[in-house]
């Protein structure tokens, strides 16, 4: 048994629930108070709100799938540490890319750039559980669970192609966001499974 | 025994208790400091600083009130886990509709989106009141202690009553915002005599 | 047995944990980046550094004491919970004044100002501890330990002649906050003895 | 036994998790949205980005070996808080000073203030480490593993270096900051050898 087994995963679990806590609620210091006082007022920065109700689900996705992985994770080492905060990294970038999009919904660049961020999280999210299934062996129910992890790689597939539909029709790459996004919101059953197994 | 019941209900109370305490603080950025230095230079931000009292204390009851109801929640499942998001969306726009009041005290659609806010988060709340109740059974004490549940509809029925006298008079709208969060601030008794009774 | 005893302290320390890292944390936002690139861009930013350096010092004073103070707690209430956030209300105001004093730092009012919410957040504090105290009894070895809190008093004491002050030279009243932050460095060591009898 | 072993670390584990996470996340703030909306009006932000990015790593690494450090140690005491506190004060002013070496690239003074605030920071690690050692005697396992720290002292000798490189050319200095990043990537080793010999 090496010594990597020895870091206890409630530490690591607790910074990434911080992160993300205030990821998920500074996005909201960027949907500037209309200077009006009617209801048109707040017509303008309705793009701004959508894109952040979008990037709240994503990221109350990633929570979510954290959680879970997390919780059936059982060994962490150094290297499991790092591809944490590489996703935390990503998704740190999150609030950035969602004001931009929402100040410019119309564009093909802040759609390109949005999908980027959220195709590297996702990037993050399979190194770090690779590294984890890794880590608990192949033949682990953990790895078992996961199986193809065929949501994994269709969210991958969605990401690259809205880069590319970004500057053909901005809205396919938005759509696609949302696609992913009702994709995930489907709790990832293969981990609860697991959870149950070993009880 | 389904498998659901296995996820561990402590990260939930951690993010919830994150990201509440991110929204609490994050308010008060909006307290623009004054150009002046003179007691009257003070004057044009009180508005701002009771509607930040007022959402201070309100957010502290949904903590508050969170805390109780999690306490005596035996069993999460994914469907709690996304009612709470759901309710921590809501709350995370509280600042910002809270900025919109504070500087615009004299409006009806500031005063009128600020009740939206809120009886969409007890909107919320009573979604994950009987989510939770439901997955223990209408027969646990869980659900006996919660009975009627006057003061959720009271609070509901306030709410609605709000929306409409914004556009008569928006002080009966704060008015009624203010009943409904002294209303609250007795705590919740009936949780606490269920944690009794268990034991 | 009341039912309030059943009230578990882990949330409120992670949550009073969260707003006071938050707000010792979101002060920074408010040092302006100079425009300037030379040495002498950062001199006029100097008062807010310095105002910085004292709150911060004064807010890790609050969490090292409350801290101790929850630690040696046994119950917690309802009562205990609103004197909690109504401490946190109090140091949540910190960042807005510690601005003003930072931008008019030759002035009596931003002076005054900040000592009021110190004077508030240490009345706060006094009435959260007097309330841990009546929970456990006039003669449990807490309220023994704390003995005739004279620190407390002196604080208070201090605060209230900072206010009379700053409108002859706001400069003693700042020598007096500076004064009270270093009375309190010295860890209370009343409580931590108490811990130890109990043992 | 003295009474100053009863302060239990996991309070002072979270506050600290609490802190960094916030530190590591409010600096994505700083990046200013781009007015235009293509690729070309992301290239003045890259700087600022590229800043941001060493500052993640370096407080990543913090964190890191914060999180090993705590996880050795046994006993807490005041003075270990209060170094704790210290090294969470440094850590508060990398947003500002990332922000100004961002916007001031190719500046001197910019890139000198940075290296004060990391050759601050390695020094409140360095104090704080060396309190924990003291409270765990020469002799111990967390003392040995240390070892000569050649690491900590190659660190400080590195900012020392870079604070007068700053001066003749400031790229020296940057990467000097990058070499230390590097260095210390590569996980301590040190104390996950003694947690093993422990168990």
């Amino acid at each position: 048994m090496s010594t990597e087994n020895y870091i206890p995963k409630t530490r690591l679990e607790a910074f990434s629930d911080g992160v993300i806590a205030i990821i998920i609620t500074i996005m909201v210091l960027e949907l500037k108070v209309p200077h009006g006082t009617d209801f048109a007022s707040l017509r303008p920065i309705l793009p701004s709100f959508l894109s952040y109700i979008l990037s709240f689900i994503v990221l109350g996705i990633y929570w979510n799938n954290h959680h879970h992985l997390l919780h059936a994770a059982k060994h962490i080492n150094g290297k499991i540490m790092w591809a944490n905060l590489h996703l935390l990294f990503w998704l740190s970038l999150v609030p950035f890319v969602t004001n931009w999009l929402g100040e410019n919904h119309n564009e093909s660049w802040p759609t390109f750039l949005y999908g980027i961020v959220f195709l590297m999280a996702a990037v993050a999210y399979v190194i770090l559980q690779t590294l984890i299934v890794e880590k608990h062996g192949k033949d682990s129910l953990l790895a078992q669970a996961l199986g193809s992890d065929w949501k994994g790689k269709l969210s991958l597939m969605s990401y690259v192609s809205a880069l590319g539909l970004a500057f053909i029709n901005h809205w396919f790459s938005v759509a696609l966001y949302i696609l992913v996004a009702i994709l995930w919101l489907i709790p990832d059953q293969r981990i609860e499974k697991v959870i149950e197994k070993e009880r």
